[in-house]
């Protein structure tokens, strides 16, 4: 079905399909978004998708029965959760099963509405569940991190309208993860405090990065971002994985995240973008040195392929004129 | 104008242009490609280029005075070429200015034909004047690497329809080539070979991962690909900078380059794509451990904002699946 296998070269983990027999034609070139007529995710459409993990019933007078917010397994997943992991060598190739988890978190029952038109108690929902499926998923021993993450809109990868973001356990660190451990790591051998910590400080000194701040939250545009008005959002305790996140602290994220999303689409009018959570590997110790955050990619351009080949970015956009922009809206 | 500035976490140098004052609004959300009408690329209009750093005139009869390939500066220009690199801290970040070379190689007269459709010697003149300008632009101390690509279409980045490709050279290694030296050394460190020709002799045992093979060349699909149909050409004989091919091996590679070109166009009916030429640093001492190579990617889907945000590939199409496409097309 799905194959893990690693490039030799860098390192990095892909997901292969072990698919044979389909022809070039077979592969989309754009994916369409279904904005219109039947919608899998909607209520009503329960017994469309596969059995539910979890749901947040609607507390409202009158929802008896229904829903706010599902997870369900993916239809089409990109790993299958059964089996072992048969690690082995293909030659000089490493390789393994694809194992892993993946799951839909349906934000909200209402197909109009994205995440950022929700109220802000029904956007800490969504980060509660983050939370809830994270914690079950991390007691697999088999699956080594979590990624979370939202497309939106076709052009950021979404296949369907209705809001939703994935949830993936996957059974390797991703390259990006490890690299980000690896600064981390090396900083805090350097100067002995958390690098993220040190970006707070100084951000909130120089305050022309930042878009929001709360009592528990920062939200700013990075200082060599990838992307016209890419924005972060870092927790101000340290905190090394997502898991940890208190109640307190998913209010608080709810407020400002939501905040950041909308001033992000006010500002570049209903913006296709991704969001991923940023947190530590399972188990892997990392306490003092990581830091997890969410960045948010506004998907403004199209010079994809170069930098995705080099790894080598031309942003137009200086993030603290991002910043300023985003922090004059009213949100 | 622009800075060069280091993200802190996982050490990725990016372009900022730091002109000020402007609007989201003035981002265009898809750059158009212009096919008609007026191209500031065509023979005629060679003045509105920046005056030609390099020319190779039209060889046939009644060609007098025309050209066939021409590098020019890029008229807007990612980095400039004028001043010092003023290295520099801010708190705890970096950067310095936004000094390089940016190039355009015009490698047509012709409007109207793609890379591919011009015939082997002018590929071979091509991938010649990719040669010529490395060797140039390495005689500047400021410099430390050089990025050779083409976007083609727009969807892969491409702003003018006129067959072109980009060279920059730049004060920096990109993160990506660093990865990939840093792996091949691993390799070395372990096994005392150099990992490509490694794979190459892999690959040439296997044969399923093989889109085209000549005396000095090999075209195949990598066992871990990010995209469906990425094809990558290698040198068989061990080389560890582009600027170090030689005469014979460039018109090798113009035909299998050509060939492996006109098959993917082919197959995947016209896409954009995106090919980067993969050499090691200037002065890096790494004549043992690395090996160039040049990565086509095509550009079929449009997952784009995740894959870039995590480092980490779906990829529906398995490579030996791709090359087996590839390999039975007349080419």
């Amino acid at each position: 079905m799905t194959e893990l296998r690693k490039d030799p070269i860098v390192g990095r983990w892909v997901i292969i399909s072990t698919e044979r027999g389909r022809r070039p034609q077979d592969f989309p070139r754009e994916k369409a978004v279904r904005q219109e007529g039947f919608c899998p995710l909607c209520p009503g459409s329960e017994r469309m998708t596969p059995p539910e993990i979890m749901v947040y019933p609607n507390p409202h007078p009158g929802g008896d029965g229904g829903w706010t917010l599902r997870v369900v397994p993916n239809k089409f997943p990109a790993l299958r959760i059964e089996g072992d992991l048969g690690k082995a060598g293909e030659g000089i190739y490493d390789k393994m099963n694809g194992i892993g988890a993946h799951e839909v978190v349906i934000e909200t029952e209402r197909h109009d509405l994205d995440i950022f038109d929700l109220p802000e108690e029904r956007v800490a929902d969504v980060l509660r569940a983050y939370r809830e499926r994270t914690v079950d998923l991390m007691n697999d021993e088999r699956f080594k991190s979590v990624l979370i993450f939202k497309n939106q809109g076709a052009a950021a990868g979404a296949s369907l309208a209705h809001s939703h973001s994935q949830v993936i356990a996957l059974p390797i660190v991703p390259k990006r993860v490890m690299e980000e451990l690896t600064g981390c790591q090396d900083y805090m051998r350097f100067r002995d405090r958390c690098l993220f910590c040190d970006i707070i400080v100084q951000e909130m000194e120089q305050k022309d990065r930042i878009v929001e701040e709360s009592g528990e939250f920062l939200a700013y545009c990075p200082y060599a971002p990838r992307f016209p008005f890419e924005t972060w959002i870092v927790p101000k305790r340290h905190q090394c994985s997502y898991e940890m996140i208190e109640e307190d602290q998913i209010r608080s994220l709810g407020a400002i995240f939501r905040r950041t999303l909308r001033k992000l689409n006010m500002a570049l009018e209903n913006p296709p973008f991704n969001y991923i959570v940023h947190s530590a590997p399972f188990r892997s110790g990392t306490t003092d040195f990581y830091h997890w955050h969410i960045e948010i990619m506004p998907k403004l351009t199209k010079v994809a392929g170069f930098e995705w080949g080099s790894g080598f970015y031309i942003n137009p956009t200086p993030p603290e004129e991002s910043a300023r922009f985003l922090r004059e809206l009213p949100g």
